[in-house]
């Protein structure tokens, strides 16, 4: 970055001439990573109540059917779609995660991805170097911004999101240098959402909005349609009017060196990331210690004070109230020996035996352990006592969830919502997906087969 | 509004209660002015390049043609053409503006209704009135917000006027108490646009999405798509986000006592309006001094110190920047003797009579001078001085336009882009539009009429 260039105009010209096959291998192994968590979080999101709301208001207004809802029989335009389908992989909080600042990126960046590719053919090496670059520029956004931003209440990734998904769309569409910057701005422009919202069904309208309003920024400086060059670090641009004290260097610090997308964890339950320790640790009471659920009188749970702040939630009233509450997945790792989608439901938070479990948990503050790790101590009616400590969960970046693993929750995931036919095409072409002439076709292709 | 209740509980039941028989005469005046003025800027602007690109783009992604484009004869679905009409009614700066908070309110605000009416019969009475509640709820949440959230860098008439647009949209869809409450918090949750974006087409962007996202937000409650109660005021929610030190109470401060919509001005200038009063300076010297531009050695424009922030800009390179430029309008004023929408394109800009004479002119701080007022004293070639002082410049509330000279603005605006029949009975109809059946049929037949 030459001193005279802005910082936006740096990062573009690494949109711009990056190349698949200039990638690191881990890092072209994490973007197909991200992009089959990502089908799989949408697969089992797509039945949602939100996402069906969404369907017959956005079906009704929606122009050419251009590309799929996964999932779901309808199809949209390509703006409508990317709405859709990031909302459905974000809806059940079981997308990826990026640590440093908690975005999930994929559900905002990969939609507008896929639809594209519907309308015009891209190589499968195409649309994972898009979608690297997407992820690249909204967690690098979200560097910038991190922790003050998300801490003051802005929805992080939907924020961040839209700009990530602009930059991945311009890629896609082989915009210039000028259109790129155009395409950054006019994405920052749109960036919105608030943490408030998270627990309603709003949190999918600012995710959706993310994957289309990226899209159209795209689209629109495709056209020729302009923005102030320095929306994102001027003086009344995205990171000083959305944080007070933005790092403007994180966006291009380390560029191609430190990669984003490896630092994108994926969850192993649709529960908040700090109960993930939690769930590990109940998980191995129950299983390795042979802790039945009628032998406990009372479970302690100890964690980092982010765990209590976000999960000491002792009567949760809806599904997904409970994906934040320690009591309910506490309940359900001894009843059920399971943490998955299925104990989220609203069924589940109502059934009685849950409810007389959560009551018996209490959760403490330590903070010399980390938002990875927590303790769980169970109390047995006869008087024992069990302590398990987890120092890394699964799914966290020191304890990443196998392939083989990621597979299971692809599969789980697309059964959850009573899909019949197998994912294994899907998943394999995922795993192949560089090495396709048109990315559409082979996961259209994989999607129908089996 | 009882102690227990929300502040977002109060307005929400102010709007579902409201009935236009119970407004006072001057509102429902104001509001039919308000609807007019934004006619005649949607006519003005419709042919602006950013409209143009918008068009090409959304109009090959848009649904069922509901609803008309206003100026042009392309149709939309009612989200496109909310979007559309909302940023050509914005693009020339020409539409209204509420003083307290610089707030242009029926820009996003009108839009949805008039696309709403053309799906399902509604009465002018009715589109009126939430005309009316729209631009009281975008307002209102700008006085909770102002001055703090304009000068951070949000660009407040598409923050605020998403929030209009869903009240305006919640109420002439009929919608309940719970119904009303979500779509408010829907909207609030994609409150965005940045000051950065002003004199780029990306400005365009936002209010249009502040008009149709408005919409889809009342649209998806109507469906029973959930929002958090207290999206506007909550802990992370847009007040306390989007300001340092947010007035809730002002939301509802003397609610039904005072309107907002007679606090909303109309600008008889397409530029800045803290140019205003030197453009009735300049217009005042050429016009009843007699003083012609080939007399002028030098001028000198003394005014409260945000005109020289805002517009001491000397050499504009566009339309766009001389619409902020002293410098430029000073000089239209004595060259043509007018500061309309043909003294601000970038040909006139360009013209080299217009950059010298801008060359000779000056501007001065004044802290004791009003926003509203300015002198400008003219140093003749032949020795002379001569000095206007204006105390309150035509469209500020001390001396708003006359209705007259309203009508005059809109047939101005609509021969602007070479429209060639009368707007007459399209005036006449918006002075009636309290008194028909069906707002819709009232505006296309005075449309297409002439």
């Amino acid at each position: 970055m030459s001193s005279n260039d802005s910082t936006t105009s740096a990062i573009t010209r690494f949109i711009v001439d990056a190349r698949w096959e200039d990638f690191p291998a881990t890092v072209r192994h994490d973007a197909k990573r991200s992009l089959l968590n990502f089908l799989g979080a949408a697969l089992g999101g797509c039945r949602d109540q939100a996402i069906d709301h969404a369907v017959a208001v956005l079906g009704g207004l929606s122009g050419p059917a251009q590309a799929c809802i996964i999932g779901r029989p309808e199809r949209g335009d390509v703006l409508t779609a990317s709405f859709l389908n990031a909302a459905s992989g974000n809806v059940l909080d079981f997308d990826d995660t990026h640590h440093p600042t908690v975005i999930h990126p994929t559900s905002p960046v990969a939609p507008p991805l896929l639809a594209l590719s519907e309308t015009a053919k891209v190589s499968g090496a195409a649309l994972l170097t898009a979608l690297v670059l997407g992820i690249e520029v909204a967690c690098r956004l979200g560097n910038v911004v991190t922790p003050r931003h998300y801490v003051r209440g802005w929805h992080i990734t939907s924020t961040c999101g839209v700009v990530g998904a602009a930059a991945a769309s311009a890629k896609l569409l082989r915009l210039d240098h000028q259109g790129t910057v155009w395409a950054l701005g006019l994405a920052a422009n749109q960036a919105c959402g608030l943490v408030e919202s998270l627990g309603s069904m709003a949190k999918s309208v600012s995710v959706g909005n993310a994957a289309r309003n990226g899209l159209l920024a795209a689209l629109l400086a495709q056209r020729g349609f302009t923005a102030a060059p320095l929306t994102i670090e001027g003086p009344r641009g995205f990171a000083r009017v959305m944080d007070d004290d933005p790092e403007i260097t994180a966006l291009t610090d380390a560029l191609g060196l430190r990669w984003e997308v490896s630092r994108n964890a994926l969850k192993p339950y649709p529960s908040g990331v700090v109960l993930h320790p939690v769930v590990d640790a109940c998980l191995a009471l129950r299983e390795q210690q042979g802790i039945a659920a009628e032998a406990v009188e009372r479970v302690r749970v100890r964690g980092n004070p982010l765990l209590r702040q976000r999960a000491d939630r002792p009567a949760p009233r809806s599904g997904r109230e409970a994906a934040v509450s320690a009591q309910h997945t506490v309940a359900v790792c001894f009843l059920y020996g399971a943490a998955g989608v299925r104990q989220y439901t609203d069924d589940c938070v109502n059934e009685p035996a849950v409810q007389a479990f959560g009551a018996r948990v209490t959760v403490e503050d330590d903070p010399h352990v980390a938002v990875e790790a927590a303790d769980v101590s169970v109390e047995l009616k006869d008087g024992r006592r069990c302590t398990v400590h987890i120092a890394h969960a699964l799914g966290s970046l020191a304890r990443p969830m196998s392939d083989a693993a990621l597979e299971a929750k692809v599969a789980d995931l697309a059964a959850y919502r009573g899909r019949e036919r197998s994912v294994k095409p899907l998943i394999d072409a995922v795993w192949h997906l560089d090495a396709a002439d048109d990315a559409a076709v082979a996961l259209r292709l994989a999607d129908s087969a089996g």
